[in-house]
């Protein structure tokens, strides 16, 4: 998507094509900083650090880390302890494994002298696949949008409103977004739409990442608290919901950030539509019931004890919040269930959030 | 409560007779200032800019400021002025027009010579009754955990957990607090208790002055954000929710700080009693249906778009969190339907949050 006018991906090769670059996400909203990945180290510190998150990104991220490994040393073992430390940097996302998993497939047939090529080639593919998938999800989601916005325009309404939680948006993935692909193919088909954005606590993806890249593409939006988005949908003020997943069970149950279960329940008690986008590698098929199964990971406490801004001088500045001596626990993610759920958006389609609605849009899992 | 070991009142009058003294609670968690109210206008300044917070404590800082008042023009038209001044300070609490009707009830009938005096006795019995009032609300919450736990401890479990929004602790009114209130007396009568403490954005009451007075006077606490309580719910961490309240309908619709109506939402969704405590003033008797009926509080969007906390030099610093040119928006309330709550814990015992439940408890209002 764009920046002040420019069209930008969220990782791509370097001019001497062999470094990765990306935007350092934990600098914006404030500052926009490329760094060069030159070693398979940076990009797990790029994945462990959050220089780069999100599901999608994640995975691009790893794909080119494992690259960054072959150059370093493509024999078997090699890759193999490259796989290990790459998959060790965040608990959660499904498409870390998937896209490792991808890469040591690709070259572990081919002779070690090959791999190096190959292994660029290969997550060249999945970062331009993820661009696809990711266009094709955005068009069924606009679907979605587009046929509320007959309903609304001809009851009198201005505009869309679609609430979205956390960072699903270009920044999380390697362009158009997941839960923001709708929102960006709505724009261009000139639908009025307006994003009511939760800032999203701890970390604040929303108000750094979603705000900052709905804010550069031009798309009208406005920040909340986490708390405000039961009392906007009571009110009439929320037409639907669309939020991202790190991971989907293939019954439908829903992993992502932190507090999606409570906004899901929100729809749910005043009809609002709630919406999951999600490209496929996001479904983990070996699981089922999300709230038992799914590993729910606890980050640093100091991401909710401490938060870094922008001072008064310009100067990104890192203060405290609790007290001194207050404990505090920091869980990633929720789940929410399937039955909270209106609809799945895929590359594919929409689909019921249920094992029969996957599978008709993903036959070749039964 | 205590203060390391020191009693503390919220409120209280100075050492000469006639200044007013306060906790600035917008220096907490991190510095601890009392500040001496001298006029009418620095009373004004109080509630308006939160320096005092919490509908029972703006109650008894309006009163006082009620009696600063009526020593600079106890006539008629000097206490009428000043009750407009005071009433227009803060839109949402109810116990602040509650306290100014007392305080213009108690003195209009008197001469103007003996208002100044009765307008003190006044005050500080308002404050006095509170205390009272949140005592007794306190054992009528603790009972509730008392029964939870002997059924918990039966279990094999090795204390309670309670989840709270806000702070409607001791900070919030005169002493004790309200759903605060149940906790203390809790750990008053030995039974092993601990608190989640929602952080509560934006202005994180709930980090900066919950957890800064349950630290204090030694009660086990963590620090969660708004997005967590869902997650614990789910996986059976929260035995219970006690919430305060702005303003209850005589339906047993509840309005609090934002984010109160989505916690409620996941309590019913696991089976979680959600109980929300109230001194008898903060009932609103004139209303039925919250969600329509209570008018919403916007607050400045700065809230939300900065917050203030202490840098490593040990300094206080307002950082900015959205980007530039992303707007926000600042409701500070939400209303929670009577069907989402187990009970109202009162100064008089507790009741279903109905009608009818509220009438058998304050049966004259019938």
């Amino acid at each position: 998507m764009k920046i002040n006018g420019v069209s930008y991906r969220t990782i791509w090769l370097a001019a001497d094509g062999a470094g990765v670059e990306i935007i350092d996400q934990t600098r914006l909203p404030h500052e926009f900083v490329v760094i060069t990945l030159r070693s398979s180290a940076e990009a797990e510190a790029a994945i462990r650090e959050m220089w780069v998150r999100g599901a999608p990104l994640i995975g691009a991220a790893a794909a080119y880390g494992l690259a960054l490994a072959a150059r370093e040393d493509a024999s078997d073992a090699g890759l193999a302890a490259a796989y290990q430390r790459l998959h060790a940097t965040r608990p959660t996302a499904i498409n870390l494994k998937w896209a490792l998993d991808e890469m040591i497939a690709a070259l572990t047939p081919l002779p070690v002298g090959e791999r190096v090529a190959a292994a660029y080639a290969r997550a060249a593919a999945i970062c331009d696949a993820d661009v696809a998938q990711n266009a094709a999800l955005g068009e069924a989601g606009c679907a979605i949008i587009a046929a509320l916005w007959e309903k609304k325009k001809a009851a009198g309404a201005e505009r869309i409103n679609l609430l979205t939680h956390c960072n699903a948006g270009w920044l999380a993935t390697v362009d158009w977004g997941t839960a923001l692909a709708p929102v960006y193919k709505a724009v261009e088909a000139g639908i009025p739409i307006h994003v009511w954005v939760d800032e999203t606590r701890p970390r604040n993806q929303g108000a750094s990442l979603t705000a900052r890249e709905l804010n550069w593409h031009g798309v009208p939006h406005t920040v909340i608290a986490d708390n405000t988005g039961g009392h906007l949908m009571q009110h009439g003020m929320v037409d639907l919901v669309i939020v991202g997943t790190d991971r989907t069970t293939r019954d439908g149950d829903v992993c992502n950030k932190i507090g999606t279960y409570l906004k899901a329940l929100a729809a749910k008690d005043n009809g609002v539509p709630f919406y999951v986008a999600l490209p496929s590698p996001t479904i983990d098929w070996t699981i089922a019931d999300g709230v038992r199964e799914i590993p729910i990971e606890q980050r640093s406490t100091r991401e909710q004890t401490h938060i870094t801004g922008k001072a008064a001088d310009g100067t990104l500045v890192e203060v405290q919040l609790s007290p001194d001596g207050s404990p505090a626990v920091n869980y990633g993610f929720d789940v929410t269930p399937a039955r909270l759920i209106t609809g799945l958006i895929t590359e594919r389609g929409v689909c019921p959030a249920s094992r029969e609605g996957l599978l008709g849009l993903f036959p070749e899992r039964g």
